[in-house]
């Protein structure tokens, strides 16, 4: 066996669920949809198994049945939603499982069965192309990949999505921006095995258009980061969730993996104590309420959309954003902003239109009849400059006066929340803060800013 | 008489030369030139006044004879240089005055007669266009603005050179690298009066091209900030000497002039005390010896291609060089930069290529394997990026290390004073080393930032 085919059967034998997993998960799979199938009789044409269960590219540890669904176009929405959620839940609970309602482009019921995790979705059979719900697709992606993807690719599928997701990258969701399981097993389809897709991604170059199918799609959209057209809906991006960020990192983790090829890549390696990478360092952390009941792609959403509204604030002001994060639990949600300075010096510079331009002499007249200007207008490069007091010289002072006063873009949803904020600047308080709010290894990864298949290139040799 | 028809007046009265200065500067220039005459009778076809005194625009105060001995082109260059040096020395010892020797393109002599200016410049009676030095046009020049200035633009003339003077824009001089004396005269013959200059000027967009006879050497010199063809040498760019910022102020002095039009234009302003503007403010300043005795022009373009290297390895280590401005007297030379910080954090951000670049792994192995990184590589927006220590947080630290080093690029006649340069970044340090220097003056404009004729325009209303 060749040293990366060693590697790869040592992560299989990590990350391939155990027979008695396998057994436990198909036992509650099959019984729940025996039963589901009694309860729907009259009103659904059919009950299946979709996702990761139904095409065997189920992960270790994340045991998880989709069970959909099918109804005829004429169901309308009162039993298409209350209907499904009655019934389902009612046989959830008379197996023994407990459930909670869950909320995507439509709603589903999350039930734990023994153990398992399954998801009651409801979906419309349609022909293909007439989708009428997001998840009506679904079924047919399922037997595409059953059609497509060759049994021993099913390991390769496996390693693929490990690998991804040891280092965050793997989720279509708004949290993580990466790979959904459908582009996993597509890729895999398309090139075959994960050596030689790694070896294809080594060399992507951003932005990545994936076969001539896909030229369609990027004509209309030129600056998507990644396109594969869905063989299912060739007007669909499969890869539309995927962020420029989240496909370069998964670009620079092929290049790492095949200079060091290690098992390390499907392991997570733990973040290194925070007070030897500290000392120096410009953070400014904004605390606010938990919001965890919330969609998690609703909420992730208006997390990302604040933080970036934020990051645009302190850029304006002076304090350059070097990086931010945000992490959310049932006790609280923190952006974390990594600056250049948290303290500004008292001075800025104050740049102005060419001398030549014709709003010269508005710059000059404001630069002289201005309190604030301590010295200007000169001229440099042609371009008039002045020399400003700053008006604010500590980001989180900044902060705590244009978030109370609304004057920060951020979303609607979080808006209060952010307006009684705590902002805190100093490094110590920021420690104390997360560890209390239970996200000390939050503030480590963030404060490594390493991603985990740079450790584990690092760990290889 | 109009507004502005006054102020000129006014202005004019404050710097026509007066009738006693007038006379006493024709008294020895007459004087001189006769005894010149007598003395190169034998070597030089003729004796003749030229620049301002000859065509009668000299500036009150600045009473200086250009008095050129010209020789036949079979004349060599023993006798042009040293020849002329000997008798011109002699006749201005036998007249009382004292003198020393100048260098420009070629040596001349400096006298001093009754309190009169005189300079003896040797020059080629050559046709037009066969230049053999570059004073051999100076004769041409007078001739063509005696014969095309009319007498009523003489007042124009002077006014100009007036305004520019109180702003430090009248000069070829590479320290000024403003307007000279003929570019004056060019200008108004060009635009009648000084009104007419100043509302054109105000409309310039830069580059600026004056003429279609100037469109030729715009063609062979794109980026010259302006071109004013010589009359009397069509392939020479009269205002060739002049520099973008100085070009740029007198745009900017003529919006300024002709929405508030003022004597106080015409006068120079003193600047404030420095203690009010200096709170906050990052200075540097780099003193080593005087070279007074140099050349002014060779000094000058040393002192700007040091000032320069040394600005561009301020901002090569992160220190943002908002300007800078050198003062040179009998006791030292200084360049003087104000920055953005002369204390930098400990940390700063280092970019790579992005993730998808061939050289992505060559940056990823550094920072990994570096002393100095300690946070990342992460990824934004596709780029990679980590956080490095700061090798130098002190200006002044950097400097003193690069500068003895001889690791700064620098002109070679300053470079050995460069090494042994004092580095102060205290302002009080600085404030008292310019005081002992006798560069207060220099140092209080330098914090003012702000050209005399904006001062001006904000004392009139």
């Amino acid at each position: 066996m060749s040293r990366l085919g060693s590697i790869l059967s040592q992560a299989l034998a990590e990350i391939r669920p155990a027979k008695e997993e396998m057994e436990k998960t198909s036992k509650a799979a099959n019984l729940l949809r025996e039963r589901l199938s009694e309860a729907f009789s009259g009103t659904a044409l059919r009950i299946t198994f979709e996702g990761s269960y139904a095409k065997g590219t189920m992960l270790r540890g994340r045991s998880e049945v989709d069970i959909f669904i099918h109804y005829p176009v004429t169901v309308g929405w009162e039993v298409f939603s209350d209907h499904t959620i009655k019934i389902s839940t009612s046989v959830i609970s008379s197996l023994g499982g407990s459930y909670r309602l869950r909320f995507a482009e439509h709603p589903y019921v999350e039930g734990f069965l023994d153990g398992v995790t399954v998801n009651v979705v409801p979906c419309y059979a349609v022909d293909r192309g007439r989708w009428i719900t997001a998840v009506d697709r679904t079924p047919y992606h399922t037997e595409y990949v059953r059609k497509n993807l060759r049994p021993e690719q099913v390991d390769e599928v496996l390693l693929l999505k490990s690998l991804l997701m040891a280092s965050d990258l793997y989720g279509a969701e708004i949290r993580i921006a990466g790979f959904s399981g459908y582009m996993c097993e597509l890729l895999i389809i398309r090139y075959g095995s994960l050596e030689n897709l790694l070896s294809e991604a080594s060399r992507w170059r951003v932005p990545v258009t994936l076969g001539p199918e896909s030229e369609r799609l990027r004509e209309k959209d030129p600056y998507a980061p990644i396109i594969l057209a869905d063989p299912v809906d060739p007007e669909r991006n499969t890869a539309a969730a995927i962020s420029l960020d989240k496909l370069s990192h998964f670009i620079l983790l092929s290049k790492a993996f095949l200079r060091r090829p290690s098992v390390n890549y499907f392991r997570r390696h733990p973040p290194v104590d925070f007070t030897v990478s500290c000392r120096g360092r410009s953070l400014l952390a904004v605390s606010f309420d938990s919001f965890a009941e919330r969609s998690p792609d609703v909420l992730w959403g208006e997390i990302r959309r604040s933080g970036e509204g934020i990051a645009r604030a302190l850029n304006h002001y002076g304090f350059n954003v070097l990086r931010w994060d945000a992490c959310l639990n049932e006790l609280a949600t923190v952006i974390l902003y990594e600056l250049s300075d948290v303290r500004l010096g008292e001075l800025m510079l104050h740049g102005g239109p060419p001398a030549s331009n014709e709003r010269a002499m508005d710059f000059v007249e404001k630069a002289l009849s201005s309190q604030e200007v301590v010295a200007g207008p000169w001229i440099k490069g042609g371009r008039l400059y002045c020399l400003k007091r700053r008006r604010y010289t500590s980001a989180a002072e900044l902060l705590r006066e244009k978030l109370s006063g609304g004057e920060v873009s951020v979303a609607r949803g979080l808006a209060d929340a952010l307006k009684k904020a705590r902002l805190l600047e100093n490094l110590d308080e920021i420690a104390g803060e997360l560890t209390s709010l239970k996200m000390e290894s939050f503030l480590k990864e963030f404060l490594e800013a390493c991603p985990n298949y740079l450790k584990a290139y690092r760990l290889s040799s």
